[in-house]
């Protein structure tokens, strides 16, 4: 991950493409900085070819009166002139040995090492330049090209523009490729040459754009005599650090200064300047009032955050920045981690063949096909027929509200007033947004968050599954049993998630009894009417990670369906109420599965998607309706139609990246990472598991039995663990408390750890009370996992 | 615009670099497509360099057994072998005369204007190549890169890729520039080079990225004698159609076929296909059915969208793809026009830095840059102290509702029977969106939108500024005058807007004895308690185009703050209720002022902004707050916090997009186009006007006194058009009817058009009951403008 250190100005230097004079201008730029600075380091990770001499040769011959305070170095060193993929491959035939090539992990830890070494070495104040090996998008080792290789490192970058013919538009491109990865480029240096004059070009061109050019005299024409040559060319690099040069190698260098302070500045002024000018959502700013209560994030790659390392102004040589696993995978939207360069370029794509595009009685492919590919090929496979598009699972739960709302106004020909009133069957701990509308399907508690909060309907308390010391446990409240709250052990996880086979037990049978009860009294309370049936099914988040007993949700909704008797609807149609399904926390494969209705054995009417959606890059969401929903809002009047939408209602990039992520997520579920958690969770040999998850069961059943925790509970990428805590509730603090000390990283930080670049890492967690929750995207890494465990149980254990 | 033909194939030929055999590889292409078509057309629109034989001779020569039907051109020809931007302006000095560069509208017209014409020249199945000059970003004459210039005409694209050192990169990066454009890449076209091996290599990395990579033998060296070297030449070409090359220039040609063919079908399936999965925002279903109802948006650029032709599968002969002016700038939201290439750039940069990272507690560069402006130098300035963030105008005005009514209930001590009935001063016609929450804060009428909405307040009729008759007019209704609706001429537009000059005039005592009674007597009914004064400052959008006179919302203001008897709040406090301005839709320029405080000469406690926001490429909200707000949620009790959050709160590519939106808005705004439709608004010479419209002011004039026309009105971008008739309302499809001439471009395409490629343009519009709106986006062109009033006015003439 990224690195930043005060004392060492570290850049890497890219090519626009091969032969642009790289090397020659990096051995300017280490030149320059040997002139001024007190140390120079120079590394090239990959050199191919066999040049008369080697890029750091050439360094240390050049920059002869201040070499004794520059350092270079080279990691890996083939003959071959050829791009690195290609003569590490050369190489080992060559050698007749299968040497291994270095994966990408090992390769970066290798450069950051170095540079993380470099710094160490230097007290005072240093400059350091990491050139890498051909153009921006050439092959490194393994195969992944440079500007992904190093991506993880996110060094600020200088690029050498290309002065020859087609020049200005390599350079340009490369530029472009930098930027699809997010990359600082401070500045653009090349060569002058007189009869393309590309430097005028892209002087001009990037001033628009607010990137700095530099341009210099190119080197004279290498001569036979290699005195005459050394001569020639050491007379060369001395005339580029004439001062008077006003745009030459001394200006960029300046810059490039420039560009360092105003970083450190800009990094360190963030907390300030955050705590000065926003508001936070779900934040009580009374609590946090000072800088160290704020997480810089720098930036961010795979399941990592690159955060400013919090007592880093007190250690000088230490990276200002450090690694933070994002483990609420940033409030539940993050599915491939963080920066995934495929979702970048179909934002890209779709932002440059549309931009957005208006909607409504209008069509584009994006939206055509997220459509399309979430009814025939999603969850809606099998039931839905319509997409309602709107910005985020808050709207798109309104959205779902109004249309079963009014296909139960309709059909039982309500009056306004009555409309008014009606309320909606849901369970105790729902919640399915923050606009006012959705609040008011769910419960009025003590943290009632909204004046205008009128909650309008009836909650069930549901019974629950979690994992009590060592076993799976239903816990089942007093308002079912009437008898106090009673648990029931169950045979395993995979036997409490088969509902066909529970709903011939004993507990479906109680379900069913209170639940007929319940409703048929509810018929004749006056003050409510129910209007729909709303569910977070399998999974309450934000209510507390509660896992519901799959059983009692699946015989609500037999209950509630087998109760229409005011109308006589055909077998497509809904039944009783209208049922939503708010899959925006638990669908697609948050837990484990596309959608919660294959294993609940029913589907809904109405369900709602959004984020993991977009796999955690920008908002949008989707409702979903069957078609008997879809029917009751047609006819000829427009005021019977639909009436909500936003102005960015389908926007193309949050539509194509949507695309994007759903063919991504076909590929990661079939990938052997996936299929080998699963088989950790099977419980016998041979025999599938309806759920699973991707963190290890011995881990689950060791915690569950630890003396702080109450319970845990598992599935897919989400870890729930509840804290014992008399004083429970939303806001208690007391899961805050216990994990605290994993925010930051360890303090060993000699071995290695499996953030990018080897750095140790903290946890960026989030807590509900007394609940404290992990969550990995679909990709995060068994190493990665094991270390969380790790961190988690050493924290738990108080160690 | 986009030109697309049955029966002609039109592909564009990009090269990854300068010299990487675009010329060569596109002759294989040309002989191949007369090896099997009736037709092939080959233009090279700029050739420069004196080669041997010119491109488009060397295409001749070496077609030759087909020459009869391969017809070639090239428009602009220069000798020096020099990017094209230099080869002109050389061209120029040497001639001695000073010929003018041809503009990036003349270029594309006149490409686009030879691509029709051979569309028209043929009349079987026929196939085109239009070869770019240079790499994807050389620069064309004037200045502008090939990608941009060509980026009009949207032509599916060959990418000739590059098979020397180096190539691999130059050829990546040249691709994600194209995808940066929005560009249909169909293949990779790129030469065999048996020691570096780029083929191998980019065949693999494009397969994952289901892009098609087609390689074939390099050109034999090119021989002295010229009958040799011909005969050499000719050998080559010759072995390249032997059909058992598996993946060479016969399957290339297959595949552009396919991709063609494939186009054709998918842009004739989509209106069926939405039309079954689709369910539109704010539209009947029941009234839409047919396929002709759909509008096909195959891309956009500019002000315009490119559209399926209607009657396309009539005629053959003329385009599949017609441009249709984007007439309500995509609900209010375009700014600069479609795919803007700045906002792309800043969407990838946010996603390649940081994807979505988390935001509470945490802080990101983007995030806190964009409040910062906001505050210091945006809408905020001089009063608001906190920037919130959400993800549109809808969710943003649900965060502005919660801060008022918490502020207001706090103060007064509310228990939680009255915090629920609080409810809100507004003015009838008002509008904030669609989540329940917001609509609650608008009045019920005969199209209440859903079951549940409960409208909680009161709303008082506003006097509304229009031009009747050419005569600036405030209309008074009845409830203000007591004596039947009375209209008052008014000096000027401007004057009408000078509020200080106005608070003093007869209307104003009018207006605040109006209010003062209005107010106290809403004080002694029982079922009303207000909690906040909410408005749409100037002009509610969506409930009619109501430009409301501005001196009754400041007197309004001025009214309530000074209304404050039952607290004696500080200074710097919010008085009477909390001001809530709802600027998503007039905001940020929208009606030619940044924010409409400084025209009222008040300022709200509470503003939120959206649409322009973002520029028009994805949703984002941002409600600012004054501190006083702010810190009615201050207290050590997180209960108390705004509980307030969405998924994607912040997110970067949101808030890139809007500062790069902001920094673009500056230049915009201080362009000569834009001084010069302010100048032609003002009063008299040398007089400034606070007030003004990119529309032409004696085109507003004329329009205003047609017979049709009840009104009309005009400030910045936006023009509303008011219909006499009976049976107004939002239902009313007046406004629509009369219009519908002006969807579809003028029969007479032989004069060119204002649009990009100067093919005759339709209008898309949208209207509201009896009101149609037209919109521009900040840099709709004067052509265009002109073109636009000129449809208006012969579709209100009935021509």
């Amino acid at each position: 991950m990224s690195l930043l250190f005060k004392h060492l100005r570290v850049h890497q230097v890219f090519g626009a493409n091969t032969d642009v004079g790289k090397t020659i201008l990096t051995t300017a730029l280490v030149r320059a900085s040997a002139f001024t600075k007190s140390g120079v380091f120079y590394l090239k990770p990959v050199s191919t070819g066999s040049m008369d001499v080697a890029d750091d040769e050439h360094i240390k011959r050049y920059t002869a009166p201040w070499s004794d305070h520059v350092f270079t170095e080279c990691l890996y060193r083939y003959q071959e002139p050829v791009s690195p993929h290609l003569a590490v491959k050369i190489a080992a035939e060559e050698s007749g040995q299968s040497q291994p090539i270095p994966t990408d992990e090992t390769f970066v830890t290798s450069v950051a090492n170095h540079i993380r070494e470099c710094a160490s070495k230097t007290k005072r104040t240093s400059d350091m330049y990491v050139e890498t090996a051909g153009g921006v998008h050439s092959p490194t080792l393994s195969g992944t090209t440079q500007v992904e290789a190093y991506r993880p490192l996110f060094l600020p970058t200088v690029l050498i523009g290309d002065s020859k013919l087609g020049g200005i538009s390599t350079t340009i491109s490369a530029y472009e490729s930098l930027i699809l990865r997010g990359f600082i480029v401070d500045s653009i240096l090349l060569f002058r040459d007189a009869y393309y004059r590309n430097w005028e070009y892209l002087q001009e061109y990037f001033a628009d754009r607010g990137v700095h050019v530099a341009s210099v005299e190119a080197p004279p024409e290498p001569l036979a005599n290699p005195s005459e040559n050394f001569v020639s060319t050491q007379r060369y690099y001395d005339s580029l650090l004439v001062p008077t040069a006003e745009d030459g190698i001394l200006s960029a260098l300046q810059h490039l200064d420039q560009c360092h302070v105003k970083r450190l500045k800009e990094i360190d002024s963030m907390p300030r300047r955050t705590l000065d000018s926003i508001w936070w959502p779900f934040v009580q700013h009374g609590l946090f009032k000072e800088e160290k209560d704020v997480t810089v994030i720098d930036s961010a790659y795979s399941d990592y955050f690159s955060i400013r390392t919090p007592s880093a102004s007190a250690s000088s040589q230490t990276s200002l920045l450090q690694p933070q696993f994002d483990g609420s995978a940033s409030w539940w939207t993050q599915t491939f981690g963080h920066t995934h360069s495929s979702l970048t370029l179909a934002a890209a794509r779709a932002a440059g063949r549309y931009g957005h595009v208006m909607f409504p009685r209008a069509t584009n492919l994006p939206a055509l096909k997220l459509a399309e590919t979430l009814i025939q090929d999603g969850p809606g496979k099998g039931w839905a027929s319509r997409a309602f598009f709107s910005d985020d699972g808050s709207t798109g739960m309104e959205v779902a509200l109004k249309m079963a709302l009014r296909a139960f106004s309709k059909r039982h020909n309500l009056d306004r007033a009555s409309q008014k009133t009606l309320g909606v069957l849901g369970l105790k701990g729902s919640y399915h947004g923050d606009t006012i509308g959705v609040m008011d399907a769910c419960e009025e508690d003590g943290v009632y968050t909204c004046e205008w909060h009128n909650a309008k309907g009836f909650w069930l308390e549901p019974p629950s599954v979690s994992i009590q010391n060592g076993e799976v446990t239903v816990t089942v409240p007093d308002s079912i049993t009437k008898n106090g709250v009673k648990t029931y052990e169950m045979q395993s996880l995979s036997w409490t998630y088969d509902i066909q086979g529970r709903l011939s037990s004993e507990l479906a049978t109680i379900y069913r009894n209170y639940l007929q009860a319940t409703l048929e009294s509810l018929k004749n309370k006056d003050n409510i009417r129910l209007g729909a049936l709303v569910l977070e099914p399998l999974v309450m988040g934000a209510g507390g990670m509660i896992f519901v007993d799959p059983l009692f949700q699946r015989v609500l909704i037999d209950v509630v369906r087998n109760s229409d008797s005011s109308a006589t609807p055909s077998h497509s149609s809904w039944s009783g109420l209208p049922v939503i399904f708010d899959e925006v926390f638990v669908g697609l494969h948050r837990i484990g599965m596309e959608s919660t209705s294959p294993l609940l054995g029913v589907s809904p009417d109405i369900s709602v998607n959004a984020k993991i959606l977009t796999g955690g890059l920008v908002p949008l969401a989707v409702t979903l309706a069957s078609n008997s929903i879809f029917e009751v809002f047609l006819s000829d009047n427009k005021a019977d139609a639909l009436l909500h939408g936003h102005s960015y209602t389908a926007h193309a990039i949050g539509c194509e990246v949507a695309n994007e992520t759903l063919s991504l997520i076909k590929k990661v579920t079939s990938s052997a990472d996936y299929v080998y958690a699963q088989q950790r969770w099977q419980p016998n040999p041979g025999e599938a598991s309806k759920v699973w998850s991707l963190w290890d069961p011995n881990f689950i059943d060791a915690v569950s039995k630890m003396e702080k925790v109450s319970d845990v509970m598992t599935l897919g990428t989400v870890l729930a663990i509840k804290l014992k805590d008399d004083n429970a509730g939303y806001t208690s603090h007391s899961a805050e408390a216990v994990f605290r000390t994993i925010l930051s990283p360890e303090e060993d930080n000699k071995t290695l750890s499996s953030s990018p670049g080897g750095a140790p890492f903290g946890v960026h967690y989030r807590t509900l009370g007394n609940v404290a929750y992990f969550m990995s995207s679909l990709t995060t890494s068994g190493a990665t996992l094991r270390t969380l465990e790790d961190k988690i149980w050493k924290a738990l254990a108080g160690q």
